[in-house]
């Protein structure tokens, strides 16, 4: 068997070592945060740490910070607020939110595009704002205090922590309604025992992530990007790369190939060795046009022949040369078959 | 330092070696469930196999199981409900959820009391059922197909999983609106990427602890305990053993000790090397009156006055009369202070 190449970092990223070990440490620790005994107390501290260590990596006071199970539990705090505003590229966990009602309404933005990677600075708004800053964190410099926004989403397996743990952003003096109710964990804002293990994983990751970020590692990924980028648009006529030449996440490449259908390019990639994904991982497996691709103006035809290619830290140059060899064959095959 | 002895089973286990084996294999399985792809695939296969680990450990069907963040996010679901009617001994979680509407109230019923142990058949009840089985699982046998019931809740962190994970347990067939939106995770019923770590854990923790019940380790644990409340009860004159001589879990002890407060009795027990606590973990450390010894018809007095000893099948008999001997003497000089 051929060794794989993953190329499907926006959906999710392999453990980084930091998060794993932490995560093992914490398996050791048998306490519940809630309790007040030394078991408790030494469940509690680790619960502060990995707060302090997510704070620093989105700009934010530990305090603000609100672990969760996911992002998607995060927007859910939107269900709180009676009128909610969504851009139209925005993740299915805000999208779902949408709703008219009374007073002015939340504000739910996309920062920076899952599908696209497309970074977009949400508009001057009267409301309070919720950013969804999902792909941002690690990737590129971000600062929640700088932002202006109220919330905003974090998800830690897209820098490296463990799936099933993420965290709601809260300003300093917002006030939202609990995210779920029962005991007083979360200082009120989101009932449940803790997710400790996964917790520490995340307030690893987030340290990992930061100190990479500043170490310029995503520079690098940012250039294989672009030779990719390069390769396949050299070596057909009609590819679109959508969102080039704008603020873009370094890792992701968004292509349109007229012709080829994106669910058949993923499974012709995934059976030559490669995973990348055709529009957000979270549509599980539907095969549907990009919503996202839509609402940037693209026909329903150009949005069903769209995959994104994520690279991460550990993508090499020799990985991308391989993928846009092998994709550049499949896509000639794909073109001869249709002709 | 002496080695501490942990008797607080009720508020959280320490995580069996099962599901640290299992945590830690599925820390190699970098894929998104929801991805197409063959690293999607995987992580797919590995919540599929913990959905019938868990299903085995519940008796219900494996499509039965939801995947939740924990038991409060599984009775979550109630807040769908117009009309929730909750029993005055259930957990905050389900009391949260008390609510009149109109219609045919849902019952959300505590099966196995958390501080108490004390195990309550739900009784004829027109509309759907809600149990909550979180202490039950593992320590009695329990059948959902058996119970008549519609919804259960589960808690891994209680039956030797990691914490952050759970389940929504919905009988084939019944309707329940989703707990999260966005992603179609969980069938529709729970978007959100799926917490494939503590997934893994949750499944492997079910499985031997299906197969530790079967074997009669919890008749151990009963009998350690009745010991325990033997020496307690036969070394002073007026406690209160609650529930004694009706249906209890094996493994909890309930007392009431006139004239020590159970903070008190947390704290010096705790100096002493013993992990205990008063009423349930969940509240958080605050000092008040257990409502569920309250509502079994004890005074505010008495009902502030009660500590939980929780065993677990690591639980040994040299250290339940270490207990016993350091909270008598301790009681007694208690006593003596206050004379």
């Amino acid at each position: 068997m051929t060794q794989r190449i993953y190329l499907d970092w926006n959906a999710t990223t392999p453990l980084r070592p930091e998060a794993r070990a932490a995560m093992i440490a914490a398996m050791d620790l048998g306490g519940n945060p809630s309790s007040v005994h030394a078991e408790g107390r030494a469940a509690r501290a680790l619960v502060e740490r990995a707060r302090a260590q997510v704070a620093v990596a989105v700009g934010c006071k530990p305090a603000e910070v609100v672990f969760t199970s996911c992002a998607t539990e995060a927007a859910a705090v939107l269900r709180g607020f009676a009128s909610v505003r969504v851009d139209a590229t925005a993740h299915d966990c805000l999208w779902s939110q949408a709703r008219e009602g009374g007073g002015q309404a939340v504000l739910g933005w996309g920062y920076a595009n899952n599908e696209t990677g497309v970074i977009t600075e949400a508009p001057a708004h009267e409301g309070a704002v919720m950013l969804d800053i999902v792909q941002a964190v690690g990737k590129v410099p971000f600062s929640f205090a700088w932002s202006g926004a109220e919330m905003a989403i974090v998800s830690a397996h897209k820098f490296g922590g463990p799936k099933g743990v993420g965290a709601l952003i809260v300003r300093d003096g917002f006030e939202v309604p609990a995210l779920l109710t029962g005991g007083g964990q979360e200082m009120g804002r989101r009932a449940g025992t803790e997710n400790i293990i996964g917790i520490a994983g995340m307030g690893a990751a987030a340290e990992a992530a930061q100190r990479d970020l500043e170490a310029g590692v995503w520079d690098r990924v940012g250039e294989f990007r672009n030779i990719l980028e390069t390769a396949l648009s050299s070596g057909t006529n009609n590819t679109i790369s959508v969102g080039k030449g704008g603020p873009r996440l370094p890792n992701t490449l968004c292509l349109i190939a007229p012709g080829w259908k994106g669910e058949t390019q993923v499974m012709a990639m995934d059976l030559a060795g490669f995973a990348v994904s055709a529009g957000s991982a979270c549509s599980s497996g539907k095969v549907r046009a990009s919503r996202v691709l839509k609402a940037m103006g693209f026909d329903e035809g150009l949005a069903a022949q769209a995959i994104r290619i994520s690279l991460g830290p550990e993508t090499t140059k020799d990985e991308v040369e391989r993928f846009a060899d092998v994709w550049l064959a499949q896509y000639r095959k794909a073109l001869a078959r249709a002709a």
